[in-house]
């Protein structure tokens, strides 16, 4: 029997234990965003050094200016020339509000039947992410019981901070950056296609941001005594705005679809043919049809095509009754998310100079606060690609789905900027979880399945050249 | 000598008594929006009182659940069949925030040389109200005092409440409307053209307003989860806005102009022909060029040309920093200026029409607060009307210019629906009489000169068929 079948074995056996585990970390309140629950987070940041250390890791309790990061390393006997990977995954939870919409206590973790889902763990963190980072957690935690070796070797990193912005992150990974080599990073805190069809996320998009202050008069005018001659900002800037896409909901910035990198066909073609239901999706956010860019699918305008959205905007009187003023100035918080290829500075300039020209001379137009950051395509064929690919179809018995995602994972950002690091995102989470929302849940599914996967990826990671 | 000419005499006599009346009413801090002054309102009110009783009318100071309201009523004894004029003025004044920014105290009045006005009142209320209202007031006390009587039936009325929104007006015209029956109303609360040169407002813009919300999604979503697929409202607002006017300033709702009443030829006339500085007018509030129809010059623009504006707008994140919000709603105030022959209601459907057209089939359009007020143009052939134009050339030496006035102005809305009164809008004051603002001012030439004027309309008005 292989050494895998044994630690596939093991998980088995151990699956009850592996559950009380994952109940005990959910009842530790780690809600990093409130000060209130500061040592809750200490206990959370203990309790998962505690499980690496029975893991075999040797681990640290890193102190920050915010809450500690737990840091764990697992260097193979067996392998020492084998790959390096670094696991990412954060042990905090979102707040609970509003409470009262729980159908049961949000920290008194249960296992739920559930007619859709099967076997469900509810609670908070239950998927976001104690429980998913726990899922890789426990495959280490078998092959170490079962052969007192890893095949690979392995930093796992758990952050307290994620729900909270990571504000101590850039920090730490400046100072401790040689303890962060690796070859690749592994993170658990994205979806599976559905409950029986994994997922890896192959792309994201990146996102770009600005501030635009149109300024007409010189002050706030009486529309009585000055309007008709007087410029009227707000109607300037809904003009502006107007002239951004044009009837097909393509972006009309020149420049704007320049250098753009079309994913492969075969993700098309795999999108196409899952049982993604576009009908379903509209309507749950009370749409009847899709509303981007005409002759693309609505998977498509998620994950492969570039947007410009109007986040804000604001000018004038905007209280109770009215108001009958002619306003200085008119503002727009906008924002783009972008595609492989496209150079957020670039497009940033594009759309100043689109903009100022649509405003036309009557008025001032300023920009502000320009924020950008590019999308990032995994490159599948890199060999941990490779591996994920191939044991998620042995376990789920389906080739993963290759997502996109629609928005960007700050930590793909910093590891890629920061450590230089390729990254394989790998998650069992599902679209119904309630992720930091009321009654979030974790499928036992999603969980076992995760943990065997892990399991099968841990030993051929090892074989990896 | 005429009896007419007695009264200017006995004006000039008696000039520094006006003066001084005027001083002491100055001084009563009668600002009425804040509780703090209800005292010296009721102060200024008897005062006020005071005046007409001394100028032989029987008076009356009817409380109100605000501020008083004054009333008197002189009957001619010589001229019994002479026809009733409403006299119309406020004694309740603005407040002086900021009072760091007066040169003088605001309620310490003194007379100033001023290089381009000559010799000016200085003070809080010397032109709003209190310095016009005793304009009138003093020319029918000169009447009195040479003559004993008065040529025409004249009622005061002086409010209380012209700055604070008039809310007892409305029903003390209800219940006093036997005690205000007259032929015609004068208003004395307006401008002269410049400081040599007279004027009658002649029409005043009309009002409609009207606010919209755009939902889209049923609620906030996430822009890199949605952005792509879900319909932005802010953006279909946008576009619905931008489809209001053509790209020379004329508002492309259908049937808006349908009906507009062109102002008579010799009023646009004399606007152009006036020494109206456009540029001087524009380049105070910051601009460059006009803004409104092409065609039409600043004047006409203001006065005679309707418009539909942007009051406010909002929707989305509006705070500090960024969010990649793409919110449920978008809202906007919007209200439009009509001139003679605009019906509001009408106005407003077809906008809301048009609005909801120009969104599109994708969002939800809703209309909320609707409210209108007609354009007033008044009859210049009236009898009164061609009384003020000539005793106006006969005390000025030149015609007056017959304004229009861009905004509205209440008591006249009023008077003409529940008085069924035609308006006589007679004013001294100068734009530059900083009124509402620090250091207001009121010429003493517009005092004297206006007092006159008066005197001669009274003498008119009692020879009116």
């Amino acid at each position: 029997m292989s050494e895998l079948q044994l630690v596939l074995d093991q998980l088995q056996e151990g699956q009850d234990e592996a559950l009380d585990r994952l109940f005990s970390f959910i009842r530790v309140k780690s809600i990093s965003t409130d000060p209130a629950y500061k040592n809750d987070c200490v206990t959370a940041a203990n309790m998962a050094c505690d499980f690496l250390q029975r893991a075999g890791f040797e681990t640290e309790v890193v102190p920050t200016t915010g809450h500690p990061m737990v840091l764990g390393h697992y260097r193979s006997q067996g392998n020492r020339q084998a790959p390096h990977l670094l696991f990412y995954g954060h042990y905090d939870v979102q707040p609970v509000d509003p409470v009262d919409e729980w159908s049961r206590p949000p920290f008194e973790p249960s296992l739920v039947d559930d007619d859709k889902n099967g076997t469900i763990i509810h609670g908070r963190g239950s998927s976001d992410d104690k429980g998913q980072l726990l899922t890789f957690v426990e495959a280490a935690r078998a092959w170490h019981e079962v052969t007192g070796d890893l095949p690979v070797n392995v930093t796992v990193l758990l952050e307290g901070e994620e729900e909270c912005g990571s504000p101590s992150l850039d920090g730490f990974l400046k100072e401790r950056a040689q303890d962060l080599k690796a070859d690749f990073a592994l993170i658990c805190d994205t979806l599976q296609w559905d409950k029986d069809t994994p997922a890896i996320t192959a792309m994201l998009r990146g996102l770009a941001s600005i501030e635009v202050c149109v300024t007409g008069p010189n002050r706030d005018l009486h529309s009585g005594m000055y309007g008709g001659p007087a410029v009227n900002p707000l109607q300037v800037l809904s003009k502006g705005l107007a002239a951004l896409h044009d009837e097909t909901g393509r972006v009309l910035v020149p420049g704007f679809y320049d250098g753009v990198i079309e994913p492969d066909k075969s993700l098309i073609d795999q999108w196409s043919r899952s049982d993604f239901d576009e009908g379903a999706f509209l309507s749950d956010i009370g749409l009847d049809k899709a509303h981007g860019e005409m002759d693309c699918s609505v998977l498509e305008q998620l994950w492969c095509r570039p947007t410009l959205e109007i986040n804000g905007m604001w000018g004038g009187y905007i209280g109770p009754g009215h108001k009958t003023v002619i306003p200085s100035k008119a503002h727009a918080k906008l924002s783009l998310r972008l595609v492989a290829g496209q150079k957020p500075d670039l497009i940033l300039s594009e759309l100043q100079d689109h903009l100022t020209k649509a405003c036309g001379d009557d008025v001032k137009v300023e920009f502000s606060d320009p924020h950008g950051s590019s999308a990032v395509a995994f490159d599948l064929s890199k060999p941990h690609m490779d591996v994920a690919r191939r044991v998620l179809k042995e376990e789920f018995g389906k080739d993963p789905i290759l997502l996109g995602c629609g928005g960007s994972i700050p930590i793909v950002d910093v590891f890629e900027r920061q450590l230089g690091l390729d990254c394989l995102l790998v998650g069992f989470a599902l679209n119904d979880d309630c992720i930091h929302a009321p009654d979030e849940k974790y499928n036992v599914s999603s969980f076992q399945k995760g943990t065997r996967a892990f399991a099968r990826m841990i030993a051929d990671f090892g074989r990896v050249e």
